[in-house]
């Protein structure tokens, strides 16, 4: 961290400043120009908070150096995590499409379902039982009704699934579910991603519609800080002033993402895009960057869909993706590796 | 709410379209142009899900022309609200300062900051002791401990108190808190609006960093939706490409909201701008629209605050701010209600 | 187009609003609802300003159906549009690379990343003579002589040359150049637009920075409205939020402009990222999306080049990227044609 | 400028670096750290391309302290700008209405509006005669016909007039034009700011839709670097995700550039809301955050206004704006001077 002093502060008030950095561990180096007086801190400065060192009078301008988080970084645990989902392995060279309906509707649907993506090549089952809607009128998804229709797919279709936690008040009822997600009006619920370090269960951790990747790691770091290494980042498209997509879904979060942290990395075009018709093109783009997996809506009747079929692939879509999907992988992981 | 169907569509899809809206009490008027058909719904569609309608093959797109909030809509409700914070109102033209620091730090300090902001005008004290923080590194509050410090000053000052819930699972601390704060990163935390519709407590929320106006009112009508009809809505500054501020304080915010909705405005410009320089003039601006309410940070020692110091005022700049907002208040509602 | 009335109107308004439309060649159907009545407008809108029709004082609300362009529309030419450069092909299936430095900086260096780009396989060369910089203190660019060294390139590689042109005034220096570009800050400069038209010379568009790809087209149609049929619209990168990369690349701009737009769409993943390390991966997610060709910087020594530089590919770096794009056009072409 | 260095330079390349930057009359001082080199740069690096710096193989990053723009910064200039235009004086606590319709109409019409708004008590008269348009469809402006109309209402009245210029191509009908306006998406038009900066006439300079303010600040330094110092600043609203306004009024903008600047600052609350029913209490909050001026849409009959009507004031409405302005104005002044 680098901390510029304005030119006006006294010797003093300096030393003042210096003690109270070096109570946290960290050496300070001073550096007098002629305009101003500079500090540069050399030791893990991950911990300390950047407010409040801006909050000391003299103190003009500070520029983190090193990132902030630190679990999370790539640069302190160079290998690819795999992240193994009773069996499903996910990151590092394993790549998987976690699909399934927006809302889990009915018992029959989901075994439908997963027995169909399952045998198109899906590695993961996706559903939503608690639902975020912007209205309170909406439909608010089946909740724990919801997750036992997902457990049964899953014991009939021996698919791990995915599927969100909206309240730890609902904690209950996800002993057997494979993967939490965290949505992304969540990604700062930060008493949520407190409880969730302190289970044994991998989490998906989708961006928030405003947040930077830094922010999105630092909430992966929040997890994990708690003891849960087991994180998996998606991106699922940001808000932006484009208005033919729901979303605008930002492609580079692949390759940075892969850059600064060793968590796998998937993408999620259904939200991102909100559009059936863009899922296969924007997938195809993903595999291209790098992403190590895609979780992609499939309904068995998307016209019908209780929520967002308009973004939702049908069964002939979706061998089609499968099929393409497939082809290009083909060539990717060399590219990569070469 | 329009629906324009598009003209590829047959009688048979057509009619299947419209007997399924009128299932939900709306009517249907058709409206046959040449190259496409219009619906026109009548009837309350506040509760409509408008992805569900898009999710209709034939439909090439929705307009909504009422409002999906209703509770918190002015046209239904034209009186504005008064909330009556134990005593202290607010709203309708009762126009308050909420006044204290970031964090709540100690005792004394607590004491020290209420008598002071009560002597020079305030109504109500606000403190965080649950802290939402970027980093799982930089301090979270004293929680529990914070809630008891706010108590006693209240005590001692006869002020309501204001402060944050992270969490319904520590909603416990919170049983003699006066007003509820719901945080910008919560604002759409379904979950815990549900439950705060159940209690009988004034709720202040706040506008997320990416969100619409009418998202906000959508959050607010999660609250009333359960029966707690005491929201109080926060404009505190959102997030764009200007990195002058921390936020972009979007004044427009106060007469809308107030054109669409009878509740309570307040301004939050300690957040909105990140600079105590700031708070002051934009402050002004926010009486000039026409808020009900200011909430700003105070603190004994800015220097030393334990949170964003760089945006608190200290007592003497407080005191010059509550002298001129309150020459400002002076001719003001004459203006509006001329 | 979709205008709804106030329910308030008098029959006479509404009748005088009619009047309005009809003397613009456009059929009014009227379709009156319980609490309010709704205007179709059946025709060619394209023409009208929406803006005039909200200044109605009894119109509610207005909703476009019909896009505003027509020139640049896919519905009303269904083919792809291939521009002929001087015998270099682009669109419609036809490929194409377009690689040099950010400013043309010396004849020597011109020649050599001429050669060695074409050797490559590029099929345009490309380089700033005019520079937009947002200081008037950085350098900006040769301006004629700039002109001079790329045409000079030209004949000796027998390129087709791609620069931008900041001023019409310029103009004079372009006689030689085969295709003008229109920088992203340009992309509203409608008078440039305008004159461009009465050329007949390519003009690739690039997005502005916080443009909609629907305000993008609305420029394409400014330049076609001229009689210039030759536009190439070009993805470079969007403002949002994100600090990793120096805008966001949109990668959905790609299907979008293409379903809804015959002209040829190309990505500029160089200046999108800002960062050299992510223009191959970027590209190859470009290439997976459907994209008609890649624009990317290279440079003889990246460390030396006089702008951005840090974007900008090596030879080495530009060789790889060109093998791994042709690896993956080998299958792209045959996922979108089935 | 702060440069950091990476860790695993040589010293000949640290030497190299420095060579370079000093060579740019610049004094380099080295700070070692542990993990990285610091070097802190002394004298005015205002004219250092920061880019060029980053290109640099061995930097890190790069942080500026001194803010790259010099005429147009209250720093080397700390009194008032005070803009004469024809008499009229803009800043320094010179407060002035610009007011007049968005389009130039006819010359009835001119007429009509400047003697009524000079009545009322605006200083100087606007209307638009080139306009630019999303659409090339839609109506451009009168054009040379509409400044004539607005030279005769400036000779008729006595009011200097406010106009913009979309191209220099047409400068020649601006010689009795007082004071030349450059439009939102024109900020960024180098070319055009650089011949700007070569007459001797006010320029009303407004901020660009997705443009910070020190960017704003960068493109007056244009002009003001070409030898023109008459600029004034306009906030007139940024391209956020709100809808219920057209753009978002950036009121922070007005003490943050009157702290960075000596330039006067004004508002255009029509453009940034959109809405007449907004624009008065976004001007009295312009007002109370301290602007300089109100730029402020006013048509004879807003129903039927060529653009734009939906946010020009009537006759009746501008009268009460104008005492609710003039009572603002009384108290707000003393409030800043004390």
């Amino acid at each position: 961290m680098i901390v510029v002093v304005k030119k006006k502060s006294t010797d003093n008030e300096v030393r003042n400043l210096i003690k109270w950095i070096e109570a946290q561990s960290v050496r300070v180096d001073i550096f007098d120009g002629v305009h101003k007086t500079v500090l540069g801190l050399n030791g893990d400065t991950s911990h300390m908070d950047i407010d409040a060192v801006i909050s000391f009078d003299i103190v003009d301008s500070v520029k983190r150096i090193q990132e902030p988080y630190k679990l999370a970084n790539r640069n302190f645990h160079p290998g690819d995590t795999v992240v193994d989902i009773n069996g499903v392995l996910l990151g590092g060279g394993n790549f998987q499409i976690i699909a399934g309906p927006c809302s889990v509707e009915s018992k029959e649907q989901m075994s439908l379902v997963a027995s169909t993506v399952k045998k198109l090549g899906a590695g993961l089952l996706r559903g939503g039982a608690f639902k975020p809607r912007t209205s309170p009128y909406s439909f608010q998804g089946l909740e724990g009704e919801g997750i036992k229709y997902l457990l049964e797919a899953r014991a009939q279709s021996d698919m791990p699934i995915v599927t969100e936690l909206m309240s730890m008040e609902d904690i209950k009822h996800f002993e057997h579910v494979d993967v939490i997600q965290v949505g992304a009006r969540n990604m700062q619920n930060f008493s949520m991603l407190k409880e969730l370090g302190k289970l044994n269960k991998p989490v998906l951790l989708k961006r928030g519609l405003a947040n930077t990747l830094d922010e999105l790691l630092m909430s992966a770091e929040y997890i994990m800080a708690g003891g849960n290494k087991n994180v998996i980042l998606c991106e699922r498209g940001i808000r932006t002033f484009e208005t033919a997509t729901r979303n605008t879904l930002d492609i580079s979060a692949v390759p940075i993402l892969k850059r600064r942290s060793h968590l796998p990395v998937i993408v999620d075009p259904s939200h991102a895009s909100g559009m059936s018709e863009l899922v296969e093109s924007l997938s195809l783009a993903a595999v291209a960057a790098g992403a190590d997996g895609i979780m992609v809506e499939v309904h068995n009747d998307p016209r019908k869909a209780l929520c967002d079929g308009a973004q939702s692939l049908g069964f002939e879509q979706f061998e089609r993706f499968m099929k393409n999907v497939a082809k290009l992988r083909q060539i990717i992981p060399g590219i990569y590796e070469s």
